[in-house]
């Protein structure tokens, strides 16, 4: 079984007749919004990364579970391959379609079904965006944690499907930790409910399981997440540093100190120049590290672990630390952070984002690693980090337009998240492995436990039929890749021996 | 595959020749310390759940991974059925022997490998008593967080595979959440890790997946978990009131003002009586229901929280709310919660623990329920519990010298878990379900998500060899057990409608 699916993946997808499935969806589900013309298809063709492209055979926008439920028995009974797909904001691939599949876009499922103030919960269809759920509880002084920078448009059925973080989750957690249940339909149709009201589930934690499995064990159908009531008050410091290696120490300096920040995030210098030519945000251009550090809770707590925060800094040896005026610097602060992916986008043709997680304590030697390489590649790197859960974004600057830079790019990536291996880290923080990183799974895990993945895959759907190609790679692509596997740092590459 | 797996459970497990397996382990792990003589083995017929009681074929007790793998593989190439055991503390009966099968005791892996403070983790065997944990890392100020009341004697690798609770999870969450690794060896004797040391890992989440597994997974060789910084003060609060449901009500004041609680447990006036009479915790013993309300981390956080909580607690009605006067104090207030269990112990022959988890909303309905479904079994029920999470405990009190009355207190208690599941709630919190509750899963879940736990337990373990007839029932004992799903409060029974 677990063959079969592999060999969707790599260039054996069965062949299916367009013509003959459109004309049997029509029949079948004659109220269904079907795309098929080549203009409109090309919308699809992507989503966040657009370094990959393929025109999907068809697109469906069904607006009722029973659509889908249909839908998942017809693709099933003919053996059609099928993309869920949420906004398609994701940065790896994950909703990349298929030429000889289907994409179903989950967008038209845009409901908000309940907000349940003394529960503490809202239930909601998968397509409703991050941001409209904290919208919809905030008449209750609630909100919903997880904030992905993309939170205006990405959705809460792709945020499960990809475990989607954001620069709370050092605190809040990641979407696992703030799910409830989600309801799903399996990839033969039928209905299934993961997770429950209560806050643990006997049997295999099959909720944890599906979260994060970028759509290749189930389509969603509802999500409730739990609400958490605002923090009175969030206010944010700003640390400069001479040196990145420093600012990264101060990091660990500050969990030490028993203080958990709702965000915790490190941006270097060339990272810094851009977000400030862009947003106007306020920070020191001339330091070589800043952090931004946000305290929330009530007024009393805040105050104080400001001033902890404050002294953890400065002898951490921070050049300035500034703490923001008002809730308008506040704001200014996160939106040069927030903004600084499209701000790196102004100053080079093209960027490369990596994802890449590490121990916390192996931040400082990571960018001194990223820093050789960058040199030995002769690429910029702006580093921009969840630097409390140790999950960085090096964005690689290059030039398609040059011969050989994104090949440099891509080359330099690939050794800035074996790096990331090598030191117990993991290719992947929450921007998913999805096409992108399907390589670099092979370096991530062995034989044994890609076969314990290929057999879970195969409890929930036994013909791979659901978003094949994503996520796990099969044994075959891991053989021709080369096996390059480095265990949770045991066995060092050479090369990354002097780091 | 699933089939075989299921009948080992029922009835039909392989007869095993247990002269000429003794004479084979022997041979092939010469060094092993193996008991198979009726006294030596009858203190391993029965984990913390003393109800059940099976004497094991052998029992087995390594010092070295290489010897569990070595066993593993011979019982996986005669079939041998395996139950992992820790500590055997356990209340579900997860590491209840077979007669067929071999007991492997992993007490003997009881060495702390490291403690990395910076790193905030610590590398144990699964044989480590959970104490003994915080007590090596306590020179560092660091410790782990999760303390069932067992801690004194439970380890981690039994932990883990319960996915084990405390008075602490509502703020530092289950064991689930307090890992960042778990080495196993499969059923084939494979060694494996799962988990690594970042907070996020790509793939599926195996690691959470093995968490909460009892033992049907694989077998634990080594355990990384995570480290925090001790709170610099702690404050317990005890507030009396004059009804359960207004203690119940208060529960959802406190988490609703946006405090999350070290650590909010309730006890009823059975328990608080029971308690006051064996420890002498100066609890009020007139009261209805008491909360335990404690508060940590810094100074005056710590001081702020206590009064806001005060005048939660006293705008919910509380007729006493009184602050631990010092550190003494504090600990007295604890010692008659974490003695609860042993003080009911005295005050009847006999008594059933049970472990329902609910929405914290539902709280003073189903503590209603359990008072009316008291008075109709005729038998006496008390109430302690992890309120902030909505872990209820109620202890059924009971004489088996009585006839029936056995009887009726498993039916009262399948009644309780049973309200439990129609409010929404599980039949289990933090006890898991082992051989206990396997009937009540049948309840808790339908027939397409039991085989989706039996597909996941086959990517797993596909001869079904590590502890058959736990945790996951087969619809052949559902089936007789009789169709009583009532899927996530959906399909209340009807005799629970008047609640």
């Amino acid at each position: 079984m677990n063959i079969l699916y592999d060999e969707r993946v790599d260039g054996a997808l069965p062949k299916v007749d367009k013509t003959a499935l459109l004309a049997e969806l029509r029949e079948r589900l004659p109220d269904l919004d079907i795309l098929h013309q080549e203009e409109d298809l090309k919308p699809y063709e992507c989503d966040g990364l657009s370094a990959y492209r393929t025109t999907p055979m068809l697109v469906v926008l069904p607006e009722r579970v029973e659509q889908v439920e249909q839908l998942l028995k017809l693709c099933h009974e003919h053996q059609v391959p099928v993309v869920a797909r949420g906004a398609g904001t994701g940065l790896s691939g994950g909703a990349l379609p298929l030429e000889q599949g289907i994409l179903l876009v989950m967008a038209r499922f845009n409901r908000i079904l309940e907000v349940n103030p003394s529960g503490r919960f809202a239930r909601v269809q998968p397509g409703v965006r991050n941001l409209a759920i904290s919208q919809a509880a905030a008449p209750f002084d609630l909100y919903y944690a997880p904030d992905p920078s993309s939170q205006i448009a990405c959705s809460i059925g792709g945020n499960v499907a990809e475990n989607a973080g954001g620069v709370h989750c050092l605190k809040y957690g990641l979407t696992v930790h703030n799910l409830l249940k989600v309801d799903i339909l399996t990839v033969e149709g039928e209905r299934l409910t993961l997770g429950s009201d209560a806050l643990d589930s006997p049997g295999f934690d099959l909720l944890a399981l599906f979260t994060g499995s970028e759509g290749m064990l189930g389509v969603i159908t509802e999500v409730t997440v739990k609400l958490l009531p605002k923090p009175q008050v969030a206010k944010v410091l700003l640390a400069a540093f001479d040196s990145v290696e420093k600012a990264g120490r101060a990091v660990g300096d500050i969990i030490a100190a028993g203080i958990i920040p709702g965000g915790l995030e490190m941006m270097d210098n060339l990272a810094i120049r851009a977000a400030e030519d862009f947003i106007h945000a306020g920070y020191p251009v001339d330091a070589e590290a800043i952090l931004l550090c946000e305290l929330d809770g009530v007024e009393a707590d805040v105050h104080d672990d400001c001033e902890r925060v404050r002294q953890v800094l400065e002898t951490a040896g921070a050049t300035e630390v500034r703490l923001a005026r008002d809730e308008a610097e506040r704001v200014r602060f996160w939106a040069g952070r927030k903004n600084a992916f499209p701000a790196v986008g102004r100053i080079s043709p093209d960027y490369y984002c990596m994802d890449g997680t590490i121990p916390r304590r192996e931040l400082p030697g990571v960018l001194r690693g990223i820093t050789e390489l960058s040199a030995e590649y002769g690429l910029r790197v702006a580093n921009v980090f969840h630097a409390g859960d140790g999950n960085m974004h090096p964005l690689i600057l290059f030039d398609a337009n040059q011969p050989g830079e994104l090949e440099r790019a891509e080359a330099l990536g690939g050794k800035i998240l074996e790096l990331c291996v090598a030191v117990g880290g993991s290719i992947t923080g929450e921007h998913g492995v999805g096409r992108e990183k399907i390589n670099q799974m092979c370096a991530q895990f062995n034989a044994d436990e890609l076969t314990l993945f290929h057999g879970v895959k195969a409890a929930f759907d036994a013909t791979g039929l659901l978003n094949p190609g994503k996520n796990i790679p099969t044994l075959h692509r891991c053989a021709e890749f080369g096996a390059m596997h480095v265990h949770h740092g045991q066995m060092p590459f050479p090369e990354l021996e002097r780091f």
